[in-house]
């Protein structure tokens, strides 16, 4: 038992039935007063994110990290706009989802309301603290915040801002707790505490989230792992298909939404790929092929079976000829993660069977997969992309982090 | 490894591939040939219900235990039934819940789709499997169905005969799957075979449901325990308070949303306690009160600190005098399990107040918590009263069955 965990649990449980029953201008109030209070203490976060980058630089961490871990005054600034942002969206709780007067005469509503209380599980990005605690005050939930042990340092100025904020703004500074223990134990612990936590949502790599998925006994919304195809059918267009796919490809390799595995019928494959290849070369990417794209780009790397699942997040590319449409649509059920998949094509009866028969979170036609995204689809900040089936699925908004609650008004009705 | 369970899992991710993508028609005549199936086959499954029940006999199986287990004509006549109803209801597959057009072109549209493979896991009632069956095919899932082994021999005539009809509509039979080893590995590996079923849902006892959510890996919607409280507020009419407990104390004590617990506001504490008991000794229900309640009934037996959590599903109920609404709010934060709970009162402020500050799945004003049913809500057929926030609460109709998927269409864009 890592000690103070139970209690850090009882204290957000009590937190959240004063949260879960305040307005929305309250709550606004206070997401204000957090923008405020990060910009006023940026100099105070600043100075203890170099202790993190130090103790980071000294334990060998790669630049890349490195960098995700790095925050400057400009940082800081766009952490405050993010919680602005998020403070001018709609409330999400309350909202009368439907309603119906049965014929007894009871009259039945169905209302949004707060999950409860949520556990974010993240890595080495202390921006992660800001947003997931104002999507969870905005949508009424107290939340427990658990980051990676490189960014303690900026988490703890970070929270310590946004409690003394939220106070201030009449709320209980539990809304927002952090979990100074980094040990694993106390994330191992985290994701057992069903007495105090509703849900848990945990928010980085592929290997966290699994760990996540088999030790959790908590109800989790996983976030996702991105093995992303684009089918370039028979009846595509090339030159669209090659923007597409360097898009997909190219315009940011390290995210979710990246196209990893490009799928070619065999009709357009020699016009298609060296058309393909020539784009990609301009950013370097490495083709992994099978035996005929190999044939055709004599600089492709020979694929071999790891390659079909594998979430480079690189400047990589997996490609391989399929016979069909039926072929591709087998392969990406295979190996596809549920993410995002697109058909580039202009056959009417293609485009509907890749609509119908692809099974994940976002299917496209003639269009790149990078769009993804809370914002591109209009929903404002995103907590991640959800690639699991039951409670939400694809970009999860504000929406998603609310459950909902059947209010009954009767007049005596008895059954 | 148990042997054969993860051919099951392979075979039910395949099956689900076709029934994914089946139009609505036909798995209603898939569904029309099953209730006839049940129907042509009920001596058969009679027959194999006798072999259970005098295994159960022998093996000492409560009298209630035998009765859930027996089948008879009626009783398949109302499983043919129900399968039936389930068959006229509007498919839940391919509704388009929301669509927009972005800015740059990109038409975006939600829409539901199945879940993928549901496995069940029940325990000795054995219309479960037809119940569990024609929703999951209704929804567009796969099913594995894993029930108790006392009702073994009933299950597997059931799922033969459904297996047969399904196959006959033109759909693959192993869109209905009965784990035949009802060994506790059995049930241990199927809560962690993530590769192959996407959700899973238990239909039981609290045992059940426990152990479920401690070793399932696979994401759960959690059914049913129900410790629901009724509170009897200050400006409470009396006659509608008896009417109302009597109702939902009597009508049907083992089932969930029956009232386990009482609380009584101290002002009218005397004339309600009198009232209601002189009613509930008509059912010789039993009172487990706190002091205040056994001074005023020398009858009630004293209530331990257990009793105020428990879910009897007999003719208990726990009572206790509460000093204003803020404590019977309260108690039921500590003690409810987010089941079903009620107010009964004349007063405007309470009602409200009760609405908005308990938390569970459904909050009545002056009507029985008997009420929360998919079918008194008119959802039709349920498949459980779900207690956990995500994903679903309340009663599970065929909609919550299912998840969705963004369909994007566009025209070359790229970001």
């Amino acid at each position: 038992m890592v000690s103070g965990l139970k209690e850090i649990g009882e204290k957000a449980v009590k937190a959240e039935r004063i949260l879960a029953c305040t307005r929305g201008g309250i709550k606004d109030s206070a997401l204000a007063a957090i923008a405020c209070a990060l910009r006023a203490k940026s100099d105070d976060i600043i100075a203890a994110n170099k202790i993190d980058l130090s103790n980071g630089d000294a334990a060998g961490l790669s630049l890349s990290l490195l960098d995700r871990l790095r925050l400057d005054k400009g940082r800081i600034e766009a952490m405050a706009d993010g919680v602005c942002q998020i403070a001018g969206m709609d409330d999400p709780v309350g909202k009368i989802i439907s309603g119906t007067t049965r014929p007894n005469g009871l009259k039945i509503q169905k209302i949004s309301v707060p999950l409860g209380v949520i556990a974010v599980i993240y890595e080495a990005r202390p921006n992660v603290s800001s947003d997931a605690a104002a999507l969870c005050l905005k949508s009424g939930n107290a939340v427990i915040l658990r980051g990676g042990k490189e960014a303690i340092n900026s988490n703890k100025a970070i929270v310590q801002c946004m409690r003394t904020a939220v106070k201030e703004a009449g709320l209980p500074s539990d809304c927002i707790q952090l979990v100074e223990d980094t040990s694993r134990e106390s994330a191992n612990e985290l994701m057992r505490m069903n007495e105090t936590i509703d849900v848990l949502i945990p928010r980085g790599g592929a290997g966290l989230i699994k760990a996540v998925m088999e030790n959790s006994t908590i109800p989790v919304i996983e976030t996702g792992v991105g093995n992303c195809h684009i089918y370039v059918d028979r009846a595509a267009d090339i030159d669209m298909a090659v923007n597409i796919i360097f898009n997909a490809k190219t315009s940011r390799p390290s995210v979710c939404n990246a196209c990893e595995s490009l799928l070619i019928h065999k009709d357009i494959a020699e016009l298609a790929l060296i058309a393909i290849n020539a784009k990609l070369v301009e950013k370097s990417v490495e083709i992994r092929g099978d035996e005929i794209v190999c044939e055709i780009l004599p600089d492709a790397v020979p694929a071999n079976d790891d390659d079909w699942g594998k979430e480079y997040l690189d400047y990589i590319l997996s490609a391989k000829v399929v016979s069909d449409i039926d072929e591709a649509i087998s392969h990406i059920a295979v190996y596809g993660s549920g993410h995002s998949e697109c058909i580039v094509t202009n056959d009417y009866e293609a485009s509907q069977r890749f609509l119908n028969e692809v099974d994940a979170a976002a299917v496209y036609v003639n269009a790149s997969t990078r769009f993804t995204d809370g914002g591109e689809f209009g929903f404002g900040a995103e907590i991640g992309i959800s690639t699991q089936k039951l409670h939400a699925r694809g970009p999860l908004g504000l929406d998603n982090l609310t459950s909902e609650k059947y209010i009954i008004y009767g007049s005596g009705q008895i059954r």
